[in-house]
């Protein structure tokens, strides 16, 4: 995997051995978003339960608990991680009563699963979202919700990339998004690679763009979403939606249904993660505040379901009401019965 | 003056010996903060015109115009550096028949006078708006409106000082302010200078706090006020005041009456300086986005007067509609006919 905490700079690439270089390059965000997060932690797993060496049933189980154990423990918030794992789990308790080879075997097998599911999560999200955004439009996005997000194409940037690719003249307005700057490092450097016209901002000018009419559309990715489709997703994501409400600027949320957690009814319940004070008194290893300076680093916030338009999903674009469309969509996705196209139009309710 | 870019890892002052410093002090940033603006631009035309060698009064009027001049196009934002500038321009004309060294003399009193009243503006401001916190209260500040932005105790940072003087327990969240971060190096420094409990943010993090009522004021200063109360101030500062209104969070605007400007009606007149797109591409000398990324830097917005639920003078507080109070206190203070007591309440209209 590319190591994100050095770009733009820098293309830099990290192969694991191990679970543990997996699990330590999840917690310091050397690969972070939340789809990314999720295959990062099976593509882990499957690793993990590869070198272990005993043939052992219930040694390998025993291991194989450390090791989702470990994956688990590295972030909070982003529920796609806890999917991940429990695909895994799931893999492991079917397969229980086979040769730990062939647990092994089918282990790996879900990984490469879930990987290869991303990718065309992602590219339907994008067909999907894609008709949202008109011709002419200027689209703010907070954070990093691109290919480097996920397997490939992205949520949010899968929306404007499939718009771009279509022949629709777009510009996209980036935050830069503090304190870890994936706008500015991440989302940048993606969209000039595709040269798709993009202005780079800090997260203070985005209300002052919005106020001068500069911004049509707003769509962001999400770390988890509730049942009610209250979402957690970067920090500051939340501050974006009050503004565009005020003015008037449609916001999107764009997110396979693998991050929609069923188990919550609200964003009151979301966790949401504490980060070093060192993100924000140092950037790139620059000293920008007075020592001993008191911090306060939350990762992400909730953005309640009201201030949001439409989320943009694998199989649709689910509208306020959120909880029917997406609990209808997020049964059927999961007990794999329906990938029937006649579900990917715009649902209400 | 202190040189603020080095802050706060160094304590670095500057010592002018002619009018183009301290124009390039005001246009790098060395010194900022509207009143500290029009003191230092006071102080650096007295500066210029005791240098002036020539005793022809035409040839001394006409170097003392290009040392205006020079001032004036430093930066278009802040209204203080054009009152300063013609406060200085009226000593001349009034002594105008007087013989070259009077002149200078008049013009070095005027700028000593100028950051005298500065000073006690900033008491007067900080005594009258210390009523609006509470003990106990969190109160949010964008940028620097403290001692560094005027010649000592500040706009929105004297509000501060005064309640936390009265034995007030406060505590103050501060935005760190990118991207020439003055929250983060300016502000966390003073406060700290002084022992009041303060928690540095990054911007986009304001919301998430006011959206967890761990904020009960917002106080900020203001570059430029139009006559309607549309108050210009550091890029944000209108996002912070839209997420103050959608949390019902009291936003107000400390500020001299020397920060209105009579000429202009509203905001919509109000020139918006954009600075250089380093500022936001590179933090003290480090990259942080793709070479050759575009970017907008826009140093200012524009806050609607109805979202602001008070304008903090040296007079007493302003509420919406401001067009009234603004404008007899400002004819009064200009007349310099009243500074008693008696204004110093809350006025309505």
């Amino acid at each position: 995997m590319i190591d994100q905490t050095r770009l733009p700079l820098e293309e830099v690439f990290i192969e694991c051995g191990d679970y543990l270089c997996v699990a330590d390059a999840i917690k310091t965000m050397k690969v972070r978003g939340a789809p990314a997060i999720g295959v990062s932690a099976a593509m882990g797993i499957a690793l993990g339960a590869k070198n272990i060496s005993s043939t052992d049933k219930m040694e390998f189980l025993n291991q194989f608990n450390q090791i989702c154990d470990a994956i688990s423990s590295t972030r909070p918030t982003a529920v796609n991680l806890f999917w991940a794992i429990n695909r895994m789990k799931n893999i492991l308790e079917k397969n229980k009563d086979l040769d730990v080879s062939f647990i092994k075997e089918a282990l790996v097998d879900e990984a490469i699963l879930i990987a290869n599911e991303d990718e065309e999560v992602c590219r339907k999200m994008g067909e999907n979202g894609a008709v949202l955004i008109e011709d002419g439009d200027n689209v703010l996005t907070h954070c990093n919700a691109g290919a480097l997000a996920a397997v490939s194409y992205g949520t949010a940037l899968a929306v404007v990339r499939a718009a771009f690719n279509q022949g629709k003249n777009i510009h996209v307005y980036v935050d830069e998004t503090r304190p870890l700057l994936q706008g500015a490092r991440l989302t940048a450097w993606e969209l000039m690679k595709e040269n798709i016209p993009m202005t780079l901002i800090a997260d203070n000018m985005a209300g002052y763009f919005m106020s001068k009419n500069k911004i049509d559309k707003v769509v962001v990715g999400a770390d988890r979403i509730a049942a009610n489709g209250d979402t957690a997703n970067k920090i500051g994501t939340y501050s974006v939606s009050v503004l565009a409400k005020e003015n008037n600027v449609p916001f999107y949320v764009a997110a396979p249904l693998s991050t929609i957690d069923f188990n919550i009814k609200s964003g009151d319940e979301i966790i949401i993660e504490e980060r070093a004070p060192e993100e924000v008194t140092h950037i790139q290893g620059k000293q920008i505040a007075p020592d001993g300076v008191k911090v306060a680093n939350p990762a992400f916030d909730v953005t309640p379901a009201k201030n949001i338009a439409g989320i943009i999903t694998e199989k649709g674009i689910a509208k306020f009401p959120f909880t029917e469309s997406l609990k209808t969509w997020g049964h059927k996705s999961q007990s794999h019965k329906d990938t029937s196209e006649e579900t990917c139009g715009l649902m209400n309710g």
